[in-house]
């Protein structure tokens, strides 16, 4: 399989990696073999249609910053565009910052990937969050698969659990804690006694928020997996606005101790019911949901197997390269086996 | 499909009851359309190769205690062999009592169903612990499906979570509680201050427990669900032979005190690792594992993914059935993309 790799940050690099260790397991048990033809970071790309040398690869972008500097097959300034509408591919993986103003640049590169017949594996929660019910139309329309199990829980596959293995039945609720830095804050706060203010310093001293905490605290990564949960395993045509969302900004330690002491703890809730809410809630320790640190943990009741929860740690560049690596051979497989749709 | 029946307590007949309530959905949506040709219960059996009317057999179950009393399908004293053996079927759906001694007559059952030609789907342990490796390779020689997912968490997809969720990475390590029973009284001892003896009857007199509790406490049911894990999701060819067992009927009061204190409590643990292993095992009550009540829990560790917990309830007539249909869903998926093997 013929990849373009679009941004080469931590996940891109990890992915790369475990191509390199695992070459030989992919290939013999799943009869894998990825092609890297061209990989594009913010200095330009590397091309080589014949496939290029991954270790080579790494070397160049820890030594001189950029894919590009390759002195026989980089391209400096070369855009991500170019390389995804004049190479031959069968993928387009999509690994660029998230966005969730626009979805911009990658909501272009994934059209772009689909315009040109490429399937395309993402692991980006802004173009889903601001346009998944286009995105999953537009990749049908143009018969290629849309995958994207790294967007939401990294390496945990709450996407798949829900769309594979509880196949045949009905999802009719969905809640979940659906980022672990707030989790973690929240803990903290439970915890140590510590307030609002002083667990988010820590969470940024241990690199688990960034210096503008926003998108964790505000509740909008939250907002954008659970758009994506809506869309993937619910069939609901909405996103991100569709989601009302609060934060954990106001959350005070006397929230936190009127709530312990009737036997319960706040969390960061977000549910898919007849609405879409992301907000601090108050739910009972005996639950499978209350779970600590930087977990997430959703919980699907569906209307025949019962309610199922599933926790894992949310974060991680190799957890979410191997859920990028579950998507190219989840398409590998359908391929070969010429199932189409999904 | 046209399938056989055998058994017809709280599972078969809920899956009769799904049957009949999902009929339009199951062929809308998967293109399903079972026909039960012929039930097998302990009176004899019913049958009709054009398909059984499923309320007609409810009823007779209801009113007369047997399928066989049927008065113009019914066939009091037939056999499931002879059943097996004589009609035409894709499937057979094994539901019969289970049976950790020689698993007869299920054991039987299945083989006289792949001998025939007849893909399987059971809830069923005592034939799975005890030649689940000799039963995968007669399917294989066979070629024809084998599936049991209700056998291991009723209608919570531990056996599919590993197996599909986690494709393409490597389950290094596996540790869960896997009955709910003794979960139960666990929980009870820790949260009432109860005895061993008091939480069993408790467990007893609500219907958890059996009035010969030995498989619950003793272990047995754990190792049985950890042997199908074994052999399933990582490939390891044991029986319940290979397991060490080690049940709670010897847990005091004084051993879930003293893990409290330390900020751990008690769990009847089942591990996969270089050896299999049931056991009463403290564990920290920060870990996702640490959940009471009636639950079931296992955590998976893998290579590339990390470590991933879910959780569920392990019980119940509508959760198995849930669970044999998604199997008996899987297979006619596979069966129309003619995929082989898995």
């Amino acid at each position: 399989m013929r990849i373009i790799l679009i941004g080469y940050g931590v996940v891109g690099q990890n992915l790369t990696r475990i191509f390199i260790n695992r070459r030989a397991e992919l290939f013999n048990n799943y009869g894998f073999r990825p092609r890297v033809i061209a990989v594009v970071d913010r200095g330009g790309a590397a091309v080589n249609p014949k496939g290029l040398d991954l270790e080579r690869l790494l070397l160049s972008k820890r030594e001189k910053g950029t894919v590009a500097a390759d002195s026989k097959f980089g391209k400096p300034g070369a855009s991500a565009i170019e390389m995804i509408e004049s190479l031959e591919a069968e993928a387009v993986v999509e690994a660029s910052p998230t966005n969730i103003k626009d979805g911009e640049p990658a909501l272009s590169y994934i059209k772009a990937a689909f315009r040109t017949g490429k399937h395309v594996v993402t692991s980006n929660k802004g173009p889903l969050a601001l346009a998944m019910p286009v995105l999953t139309e537009l990749a049908e329309h143009n018969r290629v698969y849309f995958r994207f199990s790294g967007s939401v829980g990294a390496g945990t596959p709450f996407l798949e659990f829900a769309k594979r293995c509880l196949f045949g039945d009905r999802i009719i609720f969905i809640r979940g804690i659906l980022n672990g830095t707030t989790n973690f804050i929240l803990t903290e706060m439970v915890e140590r006694g510590v307030s609002f203010e002083q667990a988010l310093k820590k969470a940024q001293d241990l690199g688990y928020a960034e210096a503008d905490p926003s998108m964790d605290i505000d509740g909008f990564d939250a907002a954008c997996k659970l758009v994506i949960l809506a869309n993937w395993v619910m069939g609901k045509k909405v996103t991100l606005k569709d989601v009302s969302i609060q934060g954990i900004r106001n959350i005070t330690r006397n929230d936190i101790e009127s709530a312990e002491k009737e036997g319960f703890t706040v969390k960061l809730i977000g549910s898919i019911g007849d609405k879409l809410e992301v907000k601090p809630t108050k739910i009972s320790k005996e639950e499978p949901l209350a779970v600590g640190g930087t977990f997430n943990a959703v919980t699907f009741v569906s209307e025949f197997a019962g309610e199922q929860t599933l926790i894992g740690r949310g974060a991680g560049g190799v957890e979410t390269a191997s859920a990028i690596l579950r998507d190219l051979l989840d398409i590998k497989q359908k391929l070969a086996a010429r199932v189409w749709p999904e």
